[in-house]
């Protein structure tokens, strides 16, 4: 399904784009969970994401060209998700969702310390953040010593994992 | 309906306060159009809302209060809908939403212009506009010649309106 195109303001055409309930979830969780089957984004959903809601999203994802898809190397018979640099480049828009869902919703800590730090990391975290994205998804060469910006977020949520375990 | 809560993730809830076609669109045209009343909020939308859709996403925006309604002063049948600190701090949202669909959806010049001055404008714009929007959906005090941001969005989107015009 395509942009109905209602107006050419770029709000309207967001909430044209992922204006649902699912569309972005699914894409956090193959940015920052680095989920790229179906598989996993079926059955490590935090949220449980059905079926057939998935692979519908997935599908309008694919048309909006937010991701794209193509058969795994390794493995044949499944097929690999990736971003794309149009969906690469929302990075900042999840810092500053995820920095007004921390401040006025009922999140949990282990589940928003990955925002905290996107948050407190500012432009120059979110460019190395989408730099390191470019060379995970789009196969971009990247320096063997540049920052991994996916090691120290999940780095910090396991952290946090562990602290709520001894709270217990 | 409240939030359903699947998960505790700031992007998750986010996405359950207002991943739908048109919350955000509606509180756009309170934000940068100032409709205060159902029917300008109705006749005005360049989208073209349907009445019943409108009526269930505002009822929606006052149950999670990221609106809030009261009779207007100057009018006793008329309720007037004004912003709440929650969605006041959604300004920087819409200002990366803004910057995203300016760069990667069909946008129109007219109606992108706002969006520009948003995103070039940054963090101490974005402050402003909040501050002027304190005063006018909070009745904060504000000093008589505090800055207006949004006359100049409206300056900016009036002289663009003018020149489509001349082009056309």
């Amino acid at each position: 399904m395509p942009l109905e195109e209602r107006s050419g303001c770029p709000i309207n055409l967001s909430m044209e784009t992922f204006g649902d309930r699912w569309s972005l979830v699914v894409l956090r969780d193959i940015m920052f969970g680095n989920r790229r089957h179906f598989r996993e984004l079926l059955t490590q959903s935090e949220e449980g994401i059905a079926s057939n809601i998935l692979a519908a999203r997935l599908k309008r994802l694919l048309d909006l060209r937010l991701v794209s898809k193509r058969a795994d190397p390794g493995h044949k018979q499944k097929a690999i998700y990736s971003l794309t640099e149009k969906s690469i480049q929302l990075v900042p828009v999840f810092a500053m969702l995820g920095a007004w869902g921390r401040k006025h919703l009922p999140v949990s800590r282990e589940l928003s310390v990955r925002a905290q730090l996107l948050e407190e990391g500012g432009p120059a975290l979110w460019e190395a953040f989408m730099d390191e994205l470019r060379g995970i998804h789009l196969g971009a060469t990247r320096a063997a010593d540049a920052r991994s910006v996916l090691a120290e977020l999940q780095a910090a949520y396991e952290r946090e994992l562990a602290a709520a375990g001894c709270r217990k």
